[in-house]
């Protein structure tokens, strides 16, 4: 349907070259598909894979000022090499020594990390620190100034997840460095901001205002395993409480408003008793998943792969998946649906057999 | 600055009546003070009177449907002898025998009860089994259906807050008769709606739609103490996390939202350091304190009375009060916060000395 | 269902008033009826019973400082001649009459008045005068100050509907005295709110905070009559327009919310098609309505009655109502719906034949 | 500050490529830079050259399904020649012929029009005719089926708006095809969407569910005029009503909610007496204007350029502006402020003297 190849369309068309223009019948269907059709590819990175070559960086690769942290970004084969694991999302590994310390800066950069193993590393976010320990769920909101240190003699890898791409894509970040050490090297248990706010139900009466991001810097394991368990057990008793049989899951929220923990990221973790299999789901939006325990398998676009503890999966926008699980299956996930809901493109397709 | 009083001016106002009129200058500074001159009064009930009238309750008033519950309303000595803590709130005691039962009903009433002392009730909401224990706030939502039994060879006593006087004044409460008895007489440790919500920060993903009230049945005692303990503690360490120095406090509220538990009533506790005073304060709304445990002084309107454990006050609009602690001093705290702000006709006036 | 009347049981009853208590056994149905049992009754007041004392009182009641306004309440017969027309709502026809001033005020309770014939008066509202003529509907929203002046040789009536039973029953309201005159006796033809605000979709970008109640002061006549005649013209050209065949309505809002044009009172106008009758409704709340132009009745509780231009007539909570309309049938009405909507009371009943 | 390049370090990049990985620490200041450091650049595209182009698309190139639309994109000179003038926005000038027809299509992105000069065509969306003429701004919000048509013997142009880079870049686009032809022919004045919505304050009772856009389907430039005109006069009385002095601006809202008219797309229209100069300002976010009416420059990173009507030009995230009022100077602006405030990356610096 496009228009006669003759010396005037082609005039015009160098025309349109100089003064910057660019029309849209010549490639209507690349930019406004029938449904999305993202670069991004759905892709699973091993952890066999992944962690051999963290600790390589951690022989090699100081941790400092300038290149602030021992982060290795996972990239979307289909992202032309770029560090994005979607084109919302960033995924690292970091990896920090015995004894390191990671300096402090802060970015409008909405980060958190996610522990599959080790411990021994507190982060200290706006002064408070905060202990780093497998299961854990860990925020550093945008604009919180923010450093890591290894007490220990053995070194510590986590996955980091910011939106640092769509931040990138949209030209929204700052950036600013602060102290070359973490502020504060006390090592509690548990920070003050857990102190304050982790009490179920209740809010303590200094803190009545709203906050964009939530004001809980760790989401502990203890807790993420009780309220999982807890959901089976009410489902084996017949009281309603899964997302779907065999299928027990938590969102992670700001207390203050009962919505996602940071205004650009939503962070789960779902649990699939053995033998469960989810319905084949296309959802808008990107998402990330880590195995934490247990063996499965992921099928996207109808490719079946198995993947154990620590393996990660991106399944881009509008990619059909399922999860099957082999033995109880426990999985962190993390995706932009805050980006997809507050500006209403949320859109899901749940396929029946 | 009245009329000059005619026999014309008799003559209209004859007329005013019989067409059902009333002219605004006569009465317009009791209609419309300058500010709020509450009929209520600032009024102490000390629990040494309250318990025994209502264990004499228990052996002459038998508690079953019509009556429904064996529940005293205290009658602010301004509002008539009507069971009206305040114009808005109910506040009683509510006293079942060994081995009774309050049976179910359900009414747009919101409704919630807190436990000085005593335990061996459960309470069955939409049919599921709430323990009451001491210490512990519990809610039943308005239209939820509910009855309570007592497992135990001991009576039990606490107090019920609702918002009946403010439905009756406003014409908006429907009432419904349920089951004869309870439902379920299952006696576990915790409800089914604590097992799903009761993790800090963690949201079950099958529950993603907000509701009104508090979807918690049980704010237990384990959870307020321990909260109110890290406030103190980090207000030791320098960090800032009480209302006022020496004196911690929560708000219970609902994890949908972050806001109130229910629609017309805010619950609260405070605890107060031994020898701590908070300023004076006036608030638009009407308020109720019980005491939970330790001795100190409530000054309303300038007037200093002793209050202990059980004691309950209650402070009308804009009444000047403060709190004095003798010893560590624990505060139940409930009022109409809710009506007054979702309104807009919040006003607070803190006295400097 | 009753205890047995026992000497101990008047002892306890009698122990029960000394201690300002009030058992819920003997009341429990007068304080929770099964649905709304409202002491305010259905009424209707004839304009023509009204005006004719409005008038008389503009010749025997001075209007100044003290009485403030010459303003006559419509007494609910059900609730003991206070000057409530519901339980939450104040009505009153008010007077001014010629060359006269109404002495500026400010007051907590949220104010409107409804023009049903006549002009020639400008009420003042925080400076900025407010031009008054038939069918305009005005904002005196809580603490705004605000006083009227008649320009004119000709008296002029119209209705105020204010909050004050509300206020008054909850202790919520706060008063000052302002100017002895209105501050600008200018008479332009559109407040400076209008000039602002009376852009249909356009929002100035000096005015980007959302305000409490509506920063529009007048509601002019001429966009009420156009929009719902639109709405009747696009129901004949069979598109959905109006609320139910024949009955087109709109609310007024605040253009910074879409929502209400104050916390506590809506307001609403009405057209009927002649013939048109509506469904029985019952709804939780007061309503009031004027008639503005046409003839038709009401049918409260199986009652009708004809209702003609300036007729006022009240409809209390869970009354079952409906319209029947003559002639083409134009009424204003207000409610106390925002107070039931934003506490979580409202319930709507809509009969079927 | 990078690691010393040695063969094992080269060895450990290169296994990072084969495992699709990309350390931090090689790029941190490309991708988290100080402050925006946004690809696309400040540009002016003239009318002068843009018309004509249009013009002679008109003749070259045929209107109809598959290419759909005869629009041309302005193509940031810093985005490698797609047709996007900001990251996340697109701009076309669109051009329809005599009695052309341009077919229905609907799709997830979100569309507006704005007429700088010309009148004839209808734009049916939903089946509701919507007449453009000039100064109107026109919505087509995302999943309205949309197609229009000229009725007149003269072409049109005019500008088209769209989130189109922002819902390809992050895959959230749907795209379907309508009828070939529009679905109603009809010419009337006003759709009936204004006839339902364009009276100020009013709010149809059949319409009390909030929408996520605008239900408004034009905004006529007879309100916009007035509103600013308003505006300007108000300040000339010595009242406050502009953004600064001089400098009228409104808002194009979603009456609904008082919010921006679609979920990622701010629209507005500022007017600057002559001789008026804004203060610089940078902001987060990218935004474009196009000159309505008046001479005038805008400055940006320090850079003047003379603009005139129809001028168009982009101002990138950060990027440093004002604007200088030769004449009387009108603009319509539009930007993704929406985007950048619902995921709470906002920030504005104004530059002071």
């Amino acid at each position: 349907m496009q228009p006669e190849d003759t010396p005037e369309l082609r005039q015009l068309y160098a025309d349109f070259k100089t003064q910057h223009l660019n029309p849209l019948w010549t490639q209507l269907g690349d930019l406004m598909p029938r449904h999305p059709k993202p670069k991004a590819v759905a892709h699973v990175w091993k952890w066999a894979d992944l962690y051999p070559l963290a600790k390589t960086s951690g022989e090699l690769v100081p941790v400092g000022r300038g290149g602030e942290r021992r982060a290795i970004g996972l990239a979307n084969p289909g992202l032309g090499g770029e560090a994005y694991i979607s084109p919302t999302l960033w995924c690292a590994i970091q990896y920090l020594g015995p004894k390191e310390t990671a300096p402090e800066h802060r970015h409008s950069q909405n980060a958190f990390r996610f522990v599959v193993e080790g411990e021994g590393v507190w982060t200290v976010v706006n002064g408070d620190p905060v202990r780093m320990s497998r299961g854990d769920f860990l925020l550093t909101p945008g604009w919180n100034f923010h450093g890591h240190h290894n007490e220990t003699d053995q070194p510590m890898a986590w996955i980091d997840g910011l939106d640092i791409p769509f931040s990138f894509q949209n030209d929204v970040g700052f950036f600013e460095f602060g102290s070359d050490r973490v502020t504060d090297y006390a090592t509690p248990n548990y920070s003050r901001g857990e102190r304050l706010w982790c009490h179920p139900g209740l809010r303590p009466l200094s803190q009545l205002e709203n906050t964009v991001s939530s004001p809980i810097g760790a989401y502990r394991w203890e807790y993420t395993d009780a309220a999982l368990t807890q959901q089976l057990l009410l489902e084996e008793e017949g009281y309603p409480a899964t997302v779907e049989q065999g299928h027990a899951a938590i969102r992670y929220v700001n207390p203050t408003t009962g919505g996602d923990v940071m205004p650009t990221i939503r962070a789960e973790f779902h649990r699939l008793r053995a033998g469960c299999e989810t319905p084949t789901r296309r959802e808008v939006g990107s998402t990330v998943f880590q195995v934490f325990e247990g063996r499965g398998a992921v099928v996207m676009n109808g490719v079946t792969q198995k993947v154990e503890k620590g393996d990660i999966f991106v399944i881009p926008s509008w990619v059909a998946w399922s999860l099957q699980a082999e033995t109880q299956f426990d999985l962190f996930r993390f995706s932009d649906a805050p980006i997809i809901e507050r500006l209403q493109f949320q859109r899901t397709l749940i396929e029946t057999a």
